[in-house]
C-alpha cells in the first residue's frame, strides 16, 4: 500500500529496489513517527482544521499502535512501503474517513524527519549518558592507580615519567571534549522541522509553534527550505560527532593492544575477557579490543557515506535521502554497543607490575636530572647539554626521585576538577 | 563451539560481541571455505600427511557439505563461531578422529583468506559480465538513438552540439576503463594464500603449488607475510573498483534526472518506472535513478572504512580485519543489484523529440560559425573574435547545418571500434 | 639549528626530508609562538624559576619579534629547523645566557600546540564573522525579493510554488547551524595545553593557572595526556566543522550554477563576474561558483586527511602529527576565501522574471488545489485522489491564487526571528 | 591576457580567484602542453586545415619554448591566465598571424586533457621504477638477513617464528600488486584524449589517429563525452593508486617504529638518521618513518578530494575540474619524494640481535611441538589440546629445532620467484 497510489501498477522489480529495505529500518523510527503525528492531530484540531472529536478519535488509535510497537506487536506487512503508510492504512481501517485526514497539511517528507529528528534527540542524550559512565569509571581506575607508574612514550620511544592514573585520567578529560562536540550536535538536531511538508510549507494555516511545544523541541526551524535542508547535514553532524568520540576510544584500544603485548607487558585481563587461537593454544588474544577499535573504524567512516550521499546535489529533496537513515541507524547502534562493552571491560583490567629500573627505562628520567641542574642556577639549553654529553659519554646517571606537582601532572593529577568540568556540560 | 576451546570459560557478553554476525555473514563464504577445505585435504594426502584414505572420507563429507549448501538447508548454529567451526565440528561428528585432522597445517587465518579470494574471483567475474551487459545496452541504445540532436553543456551551460548516440556510446565507451579497473583487481585477488596459516607458514612440509593448482588460482603469493597483508588490500582493492564503476554509475544518473527535469524534458520513462509522492499527486519521480545514484555514493564510501580497518596497523593478523568483510560483502551485493537495475531501466528510456532551434539553444552552432570563417582563410582566433562581436551585437545568425565527421563526434560515433576495444579486454 | 643539536650531525637528505615546509607554514603561527612564549616567562618568573629582571629582559626581545614579525620583517633562515628554533636563537644572540632560560619547563610539543591553539581561536572567531556577514547580506536578499515566485523542486521535478525570499533565508537559516557548529569547536580548542611538555608534564612547580589566565584561555586542559591528546582531534574538529559550512555553501552554489543555466534560467550576475571559453564565444559561465563549490568539495575532504594522520595510532606524540597543521591552515585560509567570494558575488545577483504561468509550471499548484476541497470538507485523502483523476484525465485546472502564511512559508518569511536566533548564538 | 577576451573586463577580484595559483601549477605541465601542440600542429597540416608552411613555423617557435621550459628560462607572466594563454600568445607574438591558428579545431579543455594525460603518464612511468627500486632493495635485504630469526605477532601478541628475510621480502612480494595496480592506471591513462575539444568534438575533418600516433598513445578514447569524462577519473584512479603504495609503505613504516621502540629493540637506525627532542637530551626518534607514514596518509587520503570534485556531477566540463590538478600533482610528488627517503633509508637499518630464547618468546614454538606429535600420528586437534594443556599446567618446553622449508616460508624465501614474478610486470 502506498500513499500515492496511481492508476496504473508499479513494476515489481522497481518497487522492490525502491522500497529496499525500509520496512525494517523503519522499526526504530515508528514509535517517533506516532508521537509526531499525535502532535499533528491536536495541532490539525487546535486550528480548526479538523475537528477535536476527530483529533480525539485519531488519538486513541494512535495510542493503540504505540502500545503495539511498545509491545513488539506492530509490524509492517509487506505489502506496505514504509512505516507511514502502515500507520496511515491502520488510522483508516479503524477509523474510516477520519483516518484519511491525518495527513492533511503535511507531508511524508517533513513526517520522515520529524520522526528521525526525535529518534536521534532520544539517541544522543542515550549516547551521552553513556560516555558519561565511562567517564566515571575512568576517573575510579585513575584513582585507584594514581601511584603506578608507566613509562611515558613519545615516537614509540621511551620519554618521560607517566603513570596508570594520568594515562586514565586522560582519556576521561577527553571524552569530557567529546561530550561537548555531541552537546552541540543535539542543539542543532533540537529544531522542529514539523510542517515543512514536501520542503516548500503548506497553504494551510498550520501552527508549528503548537507542535513545536507539544514535541518538546527547544524551537523551531523557521524557513522550510532550511528545515529540508537538514536532511544529509543532521546525518552528517551525527555520525561525524560519534566517530570524534570513536576516534577516542580506538585509540585507547590501541594502546590497549599495545600494552597487552609480552613486549610491553604493562597490563593483562582475566582469560575470560580473552579469545584463543585456531592453532595457537597458548595465545590470550585482546579480541575485545581490537574488534571495538575495528568497530570504531566503522563508526569513523559512516560521515564520509553521509557526505557523498547529499553533495552537490541542488536543494529540494532527493530520494538519495532514503538512503541516509540505514547507516546512521547502525553507526547509533554501533556506539552504544562499544560504549558499553568498553566500560563493562576496562574494569576488568589487571595493572601489572612494571620495573621502571629496568636498562630500558633509564633515559625516562633525564629531563628530571636537568631539572636539577637548572635549579642549581644552569640556563636550560646549557642543562640539556650537560646532560646530552653525559649520556653520550655513558656516565648518565638517572635521578628517579622527583615528584611531577603542577596541575595535570602525574602526581597531582586533578581529578575533582575534571569532575567539575564534566559537570558542567 | 570454538576452535579454540579452553579450559575456561569466555565471558558471554564478551562472546557475543566479538562473534558478531558473522554466522550470518559466512553464509555467503561457506562454498568457498569447503572447496578449499577439499583442496587442503587432498594436499595432505599428497603429502603424507594425512592417508590417502582419510583425505578420501573427508572429501565425502565436504561434498556432502557442499550440497547442504547449495540447496540452502546449511545452517550455522547459535553454538558455533563462524562456519569454520561449524565445517569442522561435522566433519569430526561425521567422521571422528579423522575430522579433527583436517586443520593440520592450516590455521583459520589463511582458511578465510583462501575462501574470501575464491569468493571475490568469483563475484568480481560475475560483476564484469553484468558491466558488459550495461554496456551491450548503450551500445545498442546509442546506434538506435544516433540521429537525434541533444543540446551538449559546459558549465551547465549551452555549449555545442551533442547526441544521445553520443551520450550513450560515451558512457559505454567509460564503462570499458572500469571493466579494465576490475580485471586488474582481479588480477591481485587470484593468488594463492593458503599455506600462509597465522602469517607465519607451517613446519609442515606443505605442497602450496597442489593447491594453487588444485584451486585454479593464477599464481600463488609465495611469501606468507604477504599473503596475509592481502587482508584490507584485498577489500580496499575491491570496494574502490566498485567505487570507481558506481562513479560511472552515479553520474549517468544525474543526467537521467537532471534531463527528466521539465525545465530539460529531454527524456522519459513509462509509468511503471516512476513513482509518486504522498501530497502532490501529479508527481512521477525519478526515484529509480535517484536510489542508484545514492547506493552508488553508499559503494563509493565503502573504500573509506576498509582504508580506517586497516590503516597504520602494524603487520600481522589483527582482529579488525574479522569486520572487512561485512561491508565488502554488502558493497559486492549493492553493485550487483545496481547495475541490474540499471541495465533494465534504461532499455525503457524514453527519447523525446528536442526543438534544437528553440532560442535558448540558439549558441550551439557558435563554433560551426567560426568553422566557415577559418574555412574561408580566416585566422582562428579572429574568426572567433569576428563571432564574438556578432554575438554581442546581437548579429549572429546559427549555421546548424554543419557535419561533425571525425572519429567519436556525433556522426562517427565509432561504435564498432569501441566495441573491439572491450572485446579486448 | 637545532633545539637539540647532537654531538654528530644529521643526514642532510634526511634533514631536508625531516624539516620539509615547516619554515614556510610556520610563519602563520610565528606571532602566536611569541605571544605563548611570553606568558611562559612571565609565569617562570611569577614562579621564581627565573628572576623577574631575566624575565623582562626575554619580554623586551619578545616584542621586538612581534614587531618583526607584524612589519614582516622576521624571517626563518634556511639554518633554522622551524620557528621555534629561530625565536630561541634569537633570544639568545640578543641576551646571550638569558635566552638560554626560556625553554626551562617546556617543551617544543606544547609551544606547537599552544600556538596552534591561539592561532586556531583567532581564526575560527574571524571565520565565524565572515559567515555571519553572509547570513545579513542573505537576510537582506530574502527580504529584497519576498515577493518573487521560484518553482520549487523535489527530485529536480516540479513541486511546489517557493520564493526567492525563501530560498534566501533558507541558506541564511542553515548558517545558524553552521556557526553553532563553530561555536562548539572553538570552545573546545579555548583551553590552555601549555604546562603539558612533552605529553607528561614537568618536575618543576610551574603555575598552569597563571599561562591559563594570561592567555585568556577560557578554562585549561588539566591532563597532561589529554591536552597532547588534542594534536590530531583539534584539526579534525576544526576543518570537520569547516566542511560542514562548506557543504552549505557547494550546495548553494550548484543551485546558482543550475539556476543560472538556459534550461532554468531564473538568475544571471553581471558579464564581469563570468568567464568565456577559448572557443565558444557566447559563453558566459559561472566559474566563480563552480570554484566556490570546487574549493568546498576541498575543504570538506580534508577531514579525512586529519583522521587518517592520527587514527589507529597510540597515545603519545608521534612525529606525523608536524604535518596536519599544512592542509588545516590551507582549509582555514581557503574557506576565508570562499566566504569573502561567495557575500561579493551573491550581493551582486540578478533576479530575472519567471513565467509561473508557463506550461512546464502547471502542476506546481496541486496541493493547493488539494486544500481547496479539504477545506470544503472533503478528507485529505480523497481530495489527493480526486486531483489525481483530473491529472491523468486532463482536467486539472491550477488555482494559484492561495497565500502560504505559516510560520517559515513563502508569504511569511520571519526573516526577524530567524535574525533573532542568530543573534542568540 | 586570456583566450577569451570580451568587450568588457572581468571584475579584478574575481579574475584573482577563478585563476587562483594555475600559473605554479601549470609549470607542472609546460612541456606536456607543447608537445601536444607540436602533434596538433603536424595535424592540422596533415589534414590540410593549415598549410605544411604554417605548421612548420609554428614547431619551430614551439621547439623554441620546449627549449625554455627546460633551461627553466620560460615563465608564466601575472598577466595570463594560465599556460595554455601563455603559450599562444608567444606563438602570436612570434609568427603574428600563423599563431593565432594553433587553436584551430581544439579546445583548452582537451589541451589541458592530453597535457596532463602525457604528464601523469610519465609520472606514473617513473614511480613504477621507484619501486622496482624498493623492491630489490627490499629482496636483498631479504637475502642478506634470511638467517635471522624474528618474532611474529598476531594480535600484537607473541605467534611464530618469523624472520628479518620473510618480513622484508613480504614487503617486497606486496610491492609487485601495487605495481600492478599502477600498470593498469597507466594503461587507463594511455588513450588519447586530444580531438574532443570542449567535450562535443569538433566539426573539422581533424585526424584523431594521428595525433594518437604522434603522441605515441596506446590507443585513443574514441567518443568525446569519454574523454572528457576522464576528467576526475584519472586523477581519482592515480591519487588511489598512489594510496594503495602509500598503505604499504605505511604499514612498513609503523613496523620499523615499533620494531625501534625499546621495547622491542629489534632495529635502529644510524644516529645520521634519527631526531632529537627539545628537552629530552637522549633521544633518537625514528622521524624519517613517522614522517613517512604522516606523508603516506596525506598520499592516502587524496583521493577522497578527488570523488568529491567531480562526484554527483552531470557529465560536461565543470570549472571545479581545474582543482583536480593542484593535490594530483602534490601527491605525485610527494610519492616520489617518499620512495626515494623510504629506500635511501631501509638501506641503512641496523637488525639487531633478538634473544629468541629469552622468557616472553617462549610460546613461539607451540604449534612446532603440536606438529610433533602430529607427525608422531596424533590428529591435529588433540595434539593441540595436549600442548594446550601442557601450557595451562606449566608443563610446556618449546621445541626450536624444527626447519620451515615449504613455499614462502621462514627457510624457503623464493625470493629468486618473486624477483621473477616482478619481472613478469
Amino acid at each position: 500500500m502506498k500513499l500515492w497510489k496511481k492508476q496504473y501498477d508499479i513494476d515489481k522489480i522497481i518497487e522492490d529496489f525502491t522500497v529496499g529495505n525500509d520496512r525494517e529500518i523503519d522499526l526504530y523510527i515508528a514509535k517517533y513517527d506516532v508521537i509526531a503525528s499525535k502532535a499533528h492531530a491536536k495541532m490539525l484540531a487546535s486550528t480548526g482544521i479538523i475537528s477535536t472529536e476527530e483529533a480525539q478519535k485519531l488519538l486513541v488509535v494512535l495510542d493503540e499502535l504505540l502500545l503495539e510497537i511498545e509491545n513488539n506487536s506492530f509490524i509492517i506487512e509487506s505489502d506496505f512501503e514504509d512505516v507511514h503508510s502502515k500507520i496511515e492504512f491502520e488510522l483508516t481501517k479503524r477509523l474510516g474517513v477520519i483516518g484519511k485526514k491525518i495527513h492533511t497539511a503535511r507531508s511524508r517528507n517533513d513526517q520522515v524527519l520529524v520522526a528521525l529528528q526525535l529518534y536521534y534527540k532520544d539517541e544522543i542524550q542515550s549516547i551521552i549518558k553513556l560516555v558519561k559512565n565511562l567517564f566515571d569509571t575512568l576517573i575510579s581506575l585513575a584513582g585507584q592507580y594514581k601511584e603506578k607508574l608507566l613509562p611515558g612514550y613519545t615516537h614509540l620511544q621511551v620519554a618521560m615519567p607517566s603513570s596508570f592514573g594520568l594515562w586514565f585520567s586522560g582519556y576521561a578529560e577527553t571524552l569530557i571534549d567529546d561530550m561537548e562536540l555531541l552537546h552541540a550536535i543535539l542543539k542543532i538536531v533540537d529544531q522542529n522541522p514539523l510542517g515543512s511538508a514536501a520542503g516548500y510549507g503548506s497553504s494551510f494555516p498550520i501552527d508549528r509553534k503548537f507542535t513545536t511545544k507539544e514535541l518538546q523541541f527547544n524551537t523551531l526551524k523557521y524557513n522550510v527550505i532550511a528545515a529540508q535542508m537538514a536532511r544529509g547535514k543532521n546525518e552528517r553532524l551525527i555520525t561525524n560527532s560519534l566517530g570524534n568520540l570513536a576516534n577516542t576510544l580506538a585509540k585507547f584500544s590501541m594502546d590497549i593492544c599495545l600494552y597487552m603485548s609480552q613486549n610491553f607487558g604493562f597490563i593483562s585481563f582475566p582469560n575470560e575477557l580473552t579469545t584463543g587461537s585456531s592453532i595457537m593454544p597458548h595465545k590470550k588474544n585482546p579480541d575485545v579490543f581490537e574488534l571495538i577499535r575495528g568497530k570504531c573504524n566503522q563508526i569513523q567512516s559512516a560521515q564520509t557515506e553521509m557526505l557523498l550521499l547529499a553533495n552537490n546535489l541542488p536543494s529540494g529533496y532527493h530520494r538519495d535521502f532514503q538512503l541516509l537513515k540505514e547507516t546512521t541507524i547502525k553507526t547509533i547502534e554501533n556506539s552504544k554497543t562499544v560504549l558499553n562493552i568498553f566500560n563493562y571491560s576496562i574494569q576488568q583490567i589487571i595493572v601489572k607490575d612494571i620495573d621502571i629500573n629496568d636498562e630500558k627505562y633509564k633515559y625516562l628520567f633525564t629531563v628530571d636530572n636537568i631539572n636539577n641542574l637548572v635549579i642549581g642556577g644552569k640556563p636550560f639549553r646549557e642543562a640539556y647539554q650537560q646532560i646530552s654529553t653525559q649520556i653520550e659519554e655513558g656516565t648518565y646517571v638517572p635521578d628517579t626521585s622527583k615528584k611531577h606537582t603542577h596541575i595535570g601532572s602525574i602526581h597531582n593529577l586533578c581529578l575533582k576538577e575534571i569532575e567539575a568540568k564534566a559537570a558542567k556540560l
